[in-house]
């Protein structure tokens, strides 16, 4: 008889919807299934649906051997097992979920983290940064998310909430940001940084065809869309974008000095139009000590659909 | 016949003293000798004169077992265990100081950090921070240093050069700062940046005594003094760098997360007068998640002439 082949489920729950994989010790994804986040009436019944998918997959799977279950979150802590007050989840309050999992799958362990810890394990374990002990992750979309590895392990800190990059105070005094102060990195490299700095050079003399959108809906995409036509406006919301970026990183850089920095989500899929000015002010921005060295900005190689439930499954690894 | 003591040499290289230790394992200082960092023609001379100092206080102790010597000096770094280009430092370049100790002294373990890591190592061997996983050492005096202590190991990074937190860039186009670049926490955050923030705010009206001084002249001690005699221009300038140094450790702690942050060097010793107007900033500008626990803000337990010696020869333990 063979042995039994090793697996991990990996779950990454999204504001919208939540994803389940059974992976493979090497990252291969074995089954997968997905479901509506909001759907549930209540988080007991979320939570039910969550574990009987994840029970649905394993069962439909023969000789394997389950090592445990990761679970990727927004405002997931890692050392209490509890989503904390996501701003973004149907379910308010402190949900007890490594808990509330293991009380319906005995036996079995549970960890837990948030989502851009659980992408930046993912690069590790099985994307670009193999193999590399100290570096950065940085996921742009909705908001700005980090997590930071050094000595080959991602920081937790005290209480297990280390890493957010996002809301690191980049501009004292700047825009105003969700969490309440000012100026956070957030505010201008994300999605929404991205559209108000549009909205701000629109102010200027601009061709007509922003005029064929509602401010509200000006989207990363749109922008870079036109950048890529050259349009000047577009490729300074870039450059605007790319200067406090890189500034940010650069300062990143004076803490943990990664070998490498990884840009993923949505916005890194601007490719060069935000790569090359965020270089430009990241080198411009670095303290010479760190210049002995190239450190490079790379993009995430793991599918973004992918990575968090990737990442989630090598937390039980 | 007994056991033979294990003892570690610590070395502090300033630059204008060097001062060298024999260090118990539980951090005792069995023997100590110091010399002028600046009387040695040239580098060689330099390290000899170390060197004889190291045996010299070694052979003056019996039954003693060495581990191993450690070296704080400025801008060292851990991995090369060389000291790159200090400028506080008579002799520049390169200076591959491990290895010329190694050459002299052979057969014994030498290992080298910077001057603020060894403070941080110190500390938490020996000093407030024993027992502590993660907390951050900053210190405060010419110019502004820190150590980074993540998961219970001091954070070197990739190259060895991590925990520049006094090159982080606080004020983007903020004050000129002695690296190149513009808005350092150094600018704001050390002797010298007490004194600027002074000179700025006597272009206002003032208190006569501080005519009696020249701008130059002005120190953290001076300053501390008519604060603490009530003198509003020099409470203010206090506040005034608590405000920045308070936004520098908020945004730190999103970094990793520490259980605590120790203060130390010259310019902690005003107390509260720039505790209070640190803590103040540090919780306005703290991220909510990092509320649920009070982060405190601590002076270093060890005495200053002593921190780096000692966390020099734990280096080696």
């Amino acid at each position: 008889m063979a042995a039994k082949q090793k697996v991990s489920v990996g779950v990454d729950i999204g504001g919208t919807n939540t994803v389940v994989g059974v992976i493979s010790a090497d990252g291969v994804c074995l089954s997968k299934a997905s479901f509506s986040s909001t759907e549930a009436p209540t988080i007991e019944a979320y939570i039910d649906r969550l574990a009987d998918t994840i029970k649905q997959l394993l069962a439909g799977l023969s000789d394997i051997a389950l090592l445990g279950i990761g679970i990727a979150a927004p405002n997931a802590n890692y050392h209490s097992k509890c989503i904390e007050d996501a701003p973004n989840m149907k379910y308010r309050g402190i949900i007890p979920i490594g808990q509330m999992i293991a009380d319906r799958i005995p036996g079995v362990k549970v960890e837990v983290t948030n989502d851009a810890n659980a992408a930046t394990i993912g690069e590790m374990q099985y994307g670009g940064a193999k193999g590399m002990k100290d570096f950065l992750m940085i996921t742009l979309g909705t908001g700005v998310g980090s997590g930071i590895v050094s000595n080959g392990k991602l920081i937790y800190g005290f209480d297990g909430m280390a890493g957010e990059l996002g809301h690191t105070i980049v501009i004292p005094n700047g825009r105003q940001c969700s969490c309440g102060r000012k100026g956070c990195l957030e505010t201008y490299a994300s999605a929404r940084g991205i559209k108000q700095t549009a909205i701000e050079l629109l102010a200027k003399p601009h061709d007509a065809v922003w005029d064929s959108i509602a401010r509200e809906e000006i989207t990363p995409a749109f922008v870079s869309q036109l950048a890529e036509k050259g349009d000047p406006t577009a490729k300074e919301v870039y450059e605007k974008t790319g200067w406090v970026l890189g500034l940010a990183l650069a300062n990143a850089v004076a803490y943990t000095s990664p070998q490498a920095i990884f840009l993923s989500g949505g916005i890194a899929r601007a490719e060069e139009l935000l790569f090359a000015p965020t270089r430009r002010s990241f080198n411009e921005n670095l303290l010479f000590v760190y210049k002995t060295h190239e450190i490079p900005m790379l993009h995430s190689t793991l599918n973004a659909g992918d990575v968090a439930v990737l990442g989630a499954a090598a937390l039980v690894l």
